[in-house]
């Protein structure tokens, strides 16, 4: 079965599974860079979903300046009068990557959402800027995003929390630290609820690059596909709240770099398959 | 696919995920005293996992006693001398119900592998007797054991690690703690390396009984079943130990109380497809 993806943005979009490497390896960020095809690009880290903003900055500016950035912008956001700040919307328009840091996704919606930063923010990715997040950066991706709901609670109707997330990528549902925090469960309750989005559970030092109709993984961690557009029977609408969810024939994949999949045909493109539109001849230096 | 499926005994077994409800409910273990037909049957426990076998047995004693054990044994075998003891071994000859506690599953084979007690143990089994285990005593039960490795580094070639189980059930490797403690990526791996052998990953106070050909889930939690039998490309044989596997079109299954498995079909069997194979008809007391 396809599905329709609209693909909502120009520039690159990358969902990064959080606790990515910051040494001088870097292999996720220097690709994050890398994508805005410049070799000094202007870096602004959006750090609202954090509950230790200067820390993360200064994590971020340095990593940001060993690969090259020309500036590191601090654009931080603490509140919805300062989404409507117009310094901080300049910032914002002249950055060529956009990075949006981890912490949590509520903090990132309930501020921004509807803002006039959020449309610059949308403005500038459609005029080709990156837009990259990692953990609650990248779970706010999604039109319906997973913000909460233990792992261990999950597959219980109601346990997995979903709330409506910036929309940046259609028909998937992001996760994070996914092998990490054991959330296959959260995933498998997310698709019984609708099958029609596929389940991209990305583990730490893990990335995805969503590229039109194909998401190609990269980075030194996993990412696991959980398509549950064919499962035969769940019992999921009959239940109360708190009762175990029972969900036939959802299928899995488990990516590694190299690999992608086809959103349209719902199927795992191999690396010879891929060939020119594998991740590589994607950066190149302007 | 079909797999053949040899069912290496007679009695009903049963695997449960761990932590177990021992209150007055003690939904699965009244079930596995009913296993044996008998309103009074004599309960054998088996704490040689255990490095806290007193504890472990008081509290088995308690349970079983409030469910109307006859008599609840201590097998306390700590040693392979004691497994050849023939005090032990006439213990476990006259056990209604062989109850093998959590722990450590190496310290199970180690210590029983090519015992007199084992081989007593069969012959118990292969008279009716019920066999149930409980995390490392349910772990201990296929050919092939997962006895270790830690669920975020799983997905790496060699993390999961695997010796050889006792073969109570064939085609089936089976995993415990399994929504709780996030193992989905153990048995992936597990699946890539052979994917002939259907995982079986338990959850807490959930259990699964061995029915010839069926697995039927029973108790309040969740049964994972990871069916690798369907794959099409897994790159694990190319890797060295560490890289990490990537494995394409790996079916899962969510198993709630009523439903059930067919081994030799590999599909899910709905309550109402069970009807007179379910679970309760099988409980009658004699």
């Amino acid at each position: 079965m396809n599905i329709q993806v609209n693909v909502a943005s120009r520039g690159p979009l990358i969902a990064i599974g959080g606790a990515e490497d910051k040494s001088r390896e870097a292999a996720i960020l220097k690709r994050v860079v890398a994508f805005s095809g410049k070799k000094a690009p202007v870096v602004g880290v959006i750090t609202t979903a954090s509950a230790i903003p200067q820390e993360v900055f200064d994590g971020y500016e340095e990593v940001f300046s060993n690969l090259g950035a020309a500036e590191v912008l601090d654009v931080r956001i603490r509140s919805r009068s300062d989404a409507a700040n117009p310094d901080l919307i300049a910032m914002i328009e002249r950055a060529d990557v956009i990075f949006i840091s981890g912490g949590d996704q509520m903090r990132l919606t309930n501020i921004l959402g509807a803002s006039p930063f959020l449309k610059a923010l949308r403005a500038r990715h459609a005029e080709g800027a990156v837009v990259a997040g990692t953990s609650a950066g990248a779970a706010c991706q999604s039109s319906t995003m997973v913000y909460g709901g233990a792992a261990t609670d999950s597959l219980r109707k109601g346990a997995v929390k979903m709330a409506a997330g910036f929309g940046f990528i259609d028909g998937v549902i992001i996760d994070t630290h996914f092998l990490e925090r054991g959330r296959f469960s959260r995933l498998l309750e997310v698709g019984a609820t609708n099958p029609e989005f596929l389940g991209v559970g990305i583990g730490e030092d893990a990335a995805v690059l969503f590229d039109g109709n194909k998401i190609l993984a990269f980075g030194p961690g996993h990412v696991i596909l959980v398509d549950s557009s064919n499962i035969t029977h769940s019992n999921v609408f009959e239940l109360n709240d708190g009762e175990a969810v029972t969900v036939h024939d959802v299928k899995m994949h488990a990516l590694v770099e190299g690999y992608g999949y086809s959103l349209s045909d719902r199927r795992v493109l191999g690396p010879d398959e891929l060939g020119a539109n594998s991740l590589e001849p994607k950066i190149a230096y302007t």
